[in-house]
C-alpha cells in the first residue's frame, strides 16, 4: 500500500464512504506491503549518486548484458564488479559505453556525473604488488560512489619505513582501507598509526599457512591496535561501501 | 632526541661551535629516536580526552593496582576492561574512587571530566540478553570516550518486528554498533536498513556449531548487506573504539 | 500502535475529528509498531499449549527466580532448559511447585494442564546410555509441549539388531528424533527404515576425533538416507520444537 | 526367503514332509534373508508415487543413459539430479522423453502421472538470485513426489521488509524451505514468523568466510529461531525429500 | 522369537495344531526380534574370556558400583576404564575385589582366570612417558582379554637409535601398538622396521599446533609407511581390542 | 659394510693381517651402513611375493616407463597405483604386458606367478557405488599381494537389511576392509557384527559438510564397535597392505 | 632526505645562510624520509651477492620479461622462483641468458659471479621423491646466495636406516634444511641426531587427511626433538633464506 | 655392545680364542646395540654445557624432586619447565639450592658455572607485556645454555616507532627470537629491519578469532619478510634452543 492509496482511504473514512471496520481491514496488511516505500526513505541519503551493483561472477555475459541494458534504460550509473576481461569484452561489444578496468576486474557504465561523496579522501594502503586488484576493487568502487582517493601501495611491513615515509597521506585523509594478503599485518601497523576509521581487507594471496586468505583475516581480526574493523576476505567492494556509509555520516551527523 | 635538543645542536652548528661532521654523527640515530614524538603528535586529536587502556584479563589485582596508581598521579581517566567482580573488589578496596560496571566487567577511575566527542550518539543494538556483556562493554567505553549511546537491545531476527519497531532511533545516530552470538544474523538486518556505518561484533554466546563465536563471526563477515565490517569475537572495546575513530574523523574532515 | 487505538484514529477522522494529513502522520509509524501483535497472530496456534521458555545456562538462580515469579504471576506454563541441580534446588525453595528432571536438566512448572499436541507420538532414539540427557531434554519438552512420546534407547549401529528388535515402534509414530554421539550414524540407520519425518540430534559424547559433537554433526549432515534433517549439537529442545512444527502443521494442513 | 518358499516349508512340515530340525536348519538364515521384503512393507507408503533418483554426478552420460533405460523399462518416474547441460543433452538424444530443467541442473521421465502429495504446497523461500539453481532443485524435486510450490525468492535479511510483504503466502502452506547463502541469516527470519516446520538448506554461494557454505551451514544450525533444522550445503534434493517425509507423515498419523 | 519358541511352533504345525496361515503370521516379526541371538553366535569367539568393559568417565561412583554388582553376580571379569583414583577408591570401598590401575586409568574386578589369546605377544610400544597412559590403558586391556604383551617404552624418533636398540623385540611380536603424542612420528619408523600389523594410536600431549592429538592423528594417517592404521586419540582400549581381533582371527582363519 | 667384507676383515683380523686398533676404526662406521641389510632381513618375510608399487600420481608417463622398464628387467611384480587411462594407455604402448583395470585405477605387471598369502579371503565390503574405485584399488592390491577377496558392495546403512543379508560371507574372512563415504557409517556396522579385525577406510565421497572426506573420517575414528581401525581418505592401497600384515602375521605367529 | 641534502644543510647553517627555525621545520621531515637509507644499511651485509627475487607465480611472462629486463640493465643477479616451464621458455626467447631449472621451477640469471657465502655447506634432506621439487628450490635458491648445498635426498622415516647410514653428511654441514610432505617426521629424527641448526619445510605432498601441507606442518612445528624451527608448506625458498641468515650471522658475530 | 667390548671381542678374534663365524654372530646385533654410543658423541658439541631439561608440566611435585635429586647426584645442571610456584615450592622445600624464575615458570639448579656459548648475545623481542612469561623463558633457557640476552620488549607493531628506537640492539646481536601472540606480526617487521637470524615464536596471547595462537602462528608462517622461521606456540624453550643451535654452529663451522 502506496502513501497515495492510504490517503485515499483515510478521505474515504472522513467522507463517510467506508465504515471503520472495513478501513481496519484493509489495513491489516498495511504493515508489511508498506514496509518496502519506508524503509527507501531510510535508504536514500546513501543511494543518492550511488551506482546499482552488479555481482559479474557466476553470470553469464547475457545475464549482464541483460541488467546493464535494463539499468541503462533507467538511467542509472553502473558498476559491475568482479568481472573477468573476457565477459567485459562481451559486454562492451553490446555496450560500447562500458568501460573495463583490468586490475580491479570492475565495469563501469556512467549515465551521468558521479556526486561528490566526503570533503576528505580516503586512503588505499596496500601491502604488495599482489593484493593490488582487491584494492583497485575499493578504489574504483570509491570513484563510481563519488569519493576521493588517495593509493599508499607498496608498504607491507617488512620494510616499515616505506609506510612510514608515507606517513603525511593520512594527515588530509578521512578514512584509511588497508588491503594486505600473507600475514596480514599492515592494518596493525596503520591502525597504530593514525586516529582515523581503518578498514582491513584480507587478501588470498600467499599459499600453505596462508590458507586462502584465513590467516591475515584472523591476524586482522586480532590486531594490537585498537578499533580497526575488518571485512571479509578480497572484498574490495564491501570496504569501499564501508568507507561511504563512514563520509555519508559524516556529512550528516 | 627532542626537539629542544636538536634546537641546540643546530645553534651549536650556527655558533660553529659543533662541527658539520660531529653534528651529522649526531643525527645518524636521530630518525628512530624522533620517532615516537613524531607519532604523538599524530595521535593527539584522538587521544584528548581518551582514557588510559588497562586490560584486566589476566592481571593480578595487585598489578591493576599499581598501574592504576601510577594513573591515577597522572591524573588521566582510566578504563580497566574485563576485570571481575572479585578483582575490582580488591582494585576497589585500594582505589575507592574506583567505580565497576558488573555486567560490562569494567571498572573505571575518573580523574576529570570526559569531553564530549561527536554531535550524535552512537546505537549499540543487540539481539538477546545473553549478549548483554559484550553491548555494555561497548557502551562503558563508549561513555568514557566522550560519545553518547542509544541502546536497542533484545531486537534478534527471530522477532524481526521487534528491530523495525525501534528503527527511528537510528535517523539520529552517527554509527551502529551491532552485537549478536549464535548466527550472528542481526547486522545483516541493520545493515539492510540504514546508511550509516555498521560495525558487527560476534558474541561467543551458542554452543556446539557456534564454535565459540566463529560461526557469527563468519556469519557477519559474509553478511549480504554492504559495507558491514567487523571486530573481534567478545570485543566490545573495539568495536567503541572503531566507532570513537569515526565520530573524531567526522568531527575533523 | 495496537488495533484499539488505530480505531481511535479512525473514528475520529469519520468524525471529523481529526483531519487525513494528521492521520497520515499519525499512520507513519504504524507497520512497525503494530507489526509484534500481527506476528503473534501469527504464532497463536503453535503458542497455544506451548509453555514459555527459559534458557537456565548462564543465568543466576536469582535471575531464574525473578523471570519464573513473573511468568508464575501470568498463569503460563514454564520450561527451564540445561539447569544444573544446585540451581534448580534454589528454584525450588523460592517456588516449591517447581519439579526437577535430573537427566534431562530441565525444570517444569505447570500452571494448567498440557494441552494435547499430535495425534500420533514421537519416537525419540538414541544411541547409548551418554546421549541420554540429550534425548531426555527432548523427551520432556515434547511432554511440556503436549506430544506423547515413545522411547526407543541403546540401538546404536553397533548393535543394529537391537533397532531392527525395536522396528514396529515406527509404525505408530508421526516422527521420530534420533540422538547420538561418537559417530552418529544412527539416523542413517533409522532414515532408511521409516517414511516419516527423522530429525537427528549430535551430542558432544565422544572424544578425540569426535571433536566435541562435530564429527557426529557432519556425519549427519552426509547421512546416505535421504530427507534427514538435523539440528546443533546437543539441542535436544530444538528437536522437539521442530516435532512440534510438524505436528502442528499435520494438525492444521 | 521369500514369503512363497517359507509357505511351502511350513507346508512341508505340516505334511510330514519336513523334520522340525530340518525346518529349523532351513530358518537359520530366515531373518537376514527375508528382512529386504519386511522393509519395503515399511517404505510402501513413502515410494507409492515417489520416483527412482539417479545422482548425475560423476556418473558418464552412459551410465545414465543406461540406468535410465533400465527404469523406463519398469514404467517409472525417473529424477536425474546434478546433472549439467552437456550430460544431459547426451542423454535426450538417447531418451528424447527426458526433459531437462537447466537452473535445477535436473533431467525426469515421467512415464506415469505423478500422484498428489499433501493438501498444502510448500514455501520454497531464497535469499538471493544465486540460490536459485539450489531451490530450484528443492522446487522440481517436489514436484515429482507429487508437492505443489509456492516461491518466495530474493527475500535476503538485508531487505527484510521484502520477505514481510511476502508473509501471507507461508498461511497457506505446510512446510518452508528456506534456501540461503552467504551468513544464512534468513532461516532465523523465517523461523521466528512461522509455526510450521522450517527446513533450512546453506548454499556454498559466497567467498573467503563463507568457506563454501560452512559459514551458513553453521549460522542456521545456530539459529536463534526454535526448531528450525537443517541439511547439507547444496542439498535442495534432501530438502524436498524431509518436506515429503513431513507431509506424508500427515496424511498418515 | 527365541529357538526354543521357534521350535514349538514349527512342531504345532507338524501336528497339525496350527494352520500354515498361522505360523505365516507368528513369523511374520521373527526376523528382527531373533536378531539378537543370532548374532551373538556371530560374536561369542571373541567374547569367549572378554571381559565386560565399563566406560568410567562420566558416570558417578554409584552408577559404577551399580553396574559392577550386577556383573559380579553373573560372575563375568570386569573392565572399568578412564576412571580416576577417587572413583575407584569409592568403588573399592563396596567392592574390595577391585583392584585398581593408576597410570592406566583402569580398574578390573577378575571373578575367574583369563584364557590366553594369541600364541605371541603385542608390543606396546611408546614415544614419551607422557604417552604411559594411554599405552598402559592397552597393556591393561590386552591382560584382561588374555593376551601377553611386550612393553618398548621411551622410544620417540628423536632418538632413533633407542628405537633400532630394541628391534628384536619386534621378531617375537604378533602385533605392534605404537602410541605416540606432539609429532606423533613413530608409527612411522615402526612401520617401517617390522612386517607385523601396525596399529598407531595418537595421544592428546602437546600443546599448541598439536591441536589435542589431531597433529598426531593426521601424521599417522599420513604415514609413509604403508599399512598403518590408526585409533582415535587417547584410545588405547580401542588399539588393544583391535589387537584382540587380530590375534583371534589368526587362531581361526 | 656387507657381511663379507666383515668376515673378510676379521679374517684379517684372525691371521694378524690387521691390528686391532685397525679394525676398531673400520668397524666404527659399521653400525650405519650395516643397517640397510639387517633390515631387509626383517622385511623379507613380507616382501616375499609382494609387488614393486609405483605411485602413479604426479609422474609423467616416461617417469613410471623408465621405472617399470628397470623392474621388468629385475623380473619382479609391478603394481602402479592411481594412474588415470590416458597415462596407463601410454605405458601399455611401450609395455604391452601391463595391464590396467580402469575402476581401481591400477595398472599391473606380472613377471612371474603370485604365491597365495593366507587362508582366508579378505572381505572388502562399500557402501555405495562411488566408493567402488577405493574398494577396487584395495582389491587389485590384495590380489597382486596373493590374497584371495570377497566382495560384499552397495551395503550402506540406510540399507541395513542388505548388509544382514550378506551376513554370511564374514564367517569365511579373515579381515574386512569396509569403504564408506558421506557419513561413514558402514564400519560400525560391520564391527558391531563381526569378530575379525575391521580395516575403515573414508572416501572422499560426498560435497559441503562431507568435507572431502573427513567427515567419514572422522566418524570412523570415533566409531561406536570398538577396535575398528582407521586409514587415510580414499587408501585402499593403504588398507589392502594393512590386511596383509595381518595375514602374514597369522601365518607367523 | 640523503645524507648529502642533510649535510648541506648543516653546511649551510653553519654559514649563516639558514636559520635554525628553517633547518628546524626542513627536519620536521627527516626521520621518515631518511629511514630507508638508514635500513639499507643494516641489510648491506646480507645483500651483498643476493641476488633480487622475482615471485613468477601469478605473473604474465611478459611481466617477468619486464621486470628482467629492468634489474638485467642494473647488472644484477636475478633469482626467479615458482615459474613453470612454459613461462620460462617464454622468458628465455627474449632473454637468451637465463637458465631454467625444471625440478626447482626457477630461472635465474647470472650477470656476474656469486661471492662465497659460509665455510660449510648446507645440507638439503628430503624425504621423498615427491618432495624433491621444494627441495632443489631450496638448492638453487642457495646456490644464487653463494652457499655450497649436500644434498641428503630419499631418506624417509620409513626406512630410517637410510637416514643413518648418510649421518656422516650432517658432520661436515652448518645448517640443515629438511623437507617433508606426508607425515613430516624427517624433522624429528635429523633433529635429534645432529646438533646443527634444522630448519624444517612442509610439503604438500600426500591427499586426505595430509590436508595439503597441513598435517605435516604441525606435526614439525610439535617436533619431539628440541629446537627445530619451520617455514611455510612448500617454501624451499624461504628455509635457503633463513639458511643464509644462520650462515651470514656466523661469518660475523 | 660398547667399544671395550668389541675391542675385547676382536683381541680374542686375534688371538685365536675366538672363531670368526662366532665373532660374525655375535656382531649380527652390534649395529642397534652400538647405536646410543655412536650418536652420543655427535651431540657431544652441543651437549657441553647444556643442562639437562625436565618438562615441570603434568608432572607431580614428587616425580619432579625424584628425578632432580637423581641429576643433583650425577653433577649436573637442571632446567625445569612450565612449573609453577606451588611446584616450585614444593621441590625448593627438599632441594634448596633451586631457584625459581616466576614470570618464566622455570626452576634451575646450578651445580657448576656455565660455559659461555656464542660470542655474541641473543636479542629478544616481544610484543606486548602479556607476552612476557614466553620472552622469559627463552631468556632463562639461554642464560642456562650460556648465551648472553638482549631484551627488547614492549615493542608491537601498533606502535611501530617504538621497535625503531631500539634497532641498534640488532647490530651487536647474533640471533633474533621473536615473541608476539595476538596477529603475530612483529616477526615481519623485524625480519624486514635485520640480516641476521629470525625465530618467531606465536604466543597464546588473545581471544576469539586468535584461537589460542593459531593466528599469530599462521600470520609468522606466511610472513612477508623472506627468511622468518617458526616455533609452536608459547614454545620460548624452543626458540632457545633453535638459537643455541645456531650459536654452537657458529663457533664451529
Amino acid at each position: 500500500m502506496d502513501p497515495k492509496k492510504l490517503r485515499e482511504m483515510l478521505e474515504q473514512v472522513g467522507a463517510g464512504g467506508l465504515t471503520v471496520d472495513a478501513a481496519m481491514a484493509g489495513l491489516r496488511d498495511l504493515p508489511f506491503v508498506d514496509l518496502g516505500y519506508a524503509m527507501v526513505d531510510h535508504h536514500r541519503a546513501l543511494r543518492q549518486g550511488v551506482p546499482e551493483v552488479i555481482l559479474g561472477e557466476g553470470k553469464t555475459p547475457e545475464q549482464i548484458i541483460g541488467i546493464s541494458e535494463e539499468l541503462a534504460r533507467r538511467d542509472v550509473n553502473v558498476l559491475i564488479t568482479r568481472i573477468d576481461a573476457a565477459k567485459a569484452e562481451a559486454v562492451r561489444a553490446r555496450l560500447p559505453a562500458v568501460r573495463y578496468h583490468a586490475v580491479a576486474r570492475i565495469a563501469t557504465l556512467e549515465a551521468h556525473p558521479i556526486p561528490a561523496l566526503g570533503k576528505s579522501p580516503v586512503a588505499v594502503v596496500c601491502a604488495g604488488t599482489s593484493d593490488a586488484p582487491v584494492a583497485e576493487e575499493a578504489c574504483e568502487t570509491l570513484r563510481m560512489m563519488g569519493a576521493s582517493v588517495e593509493r599508499v601501495y607498496d608498504v607491507g611491513v617488512a620494510g616499515v619505513h616505506r609506510l612510514l615515509a608515507r606517513r603525511t597521506v593520512f594527515d588530509r585523509c578521512a578514512v584509511a582501507i588497508v588491503v594486505a594478503g600473507m600475514e596480514g599485518a599492515l592494518p596493525s601497523a596503520v591502525g597504530g598509526m593514525v586516529s582515523i576509521p581503518v578498514i582491513a581487507v584480507p587478501t588470498s594471496v600467499g599459499y600453505g599457512a596462508a590458507l586462502g586468505g584465513l590467516a591475515a583475516l584472523a591476524s586482522m581480526l586480532t590486531s594490537c591496535a585498537s578499533g580497526v574493523t575488518v571485512c571479509n576476505i578480497d572484498n574490495g567492494f564491501g570496504a569501499a561501501f564501508a568507507a561511504a556509509r563512514i563520509l555519508q555520516s559524516a556529512a550528516r551527523y
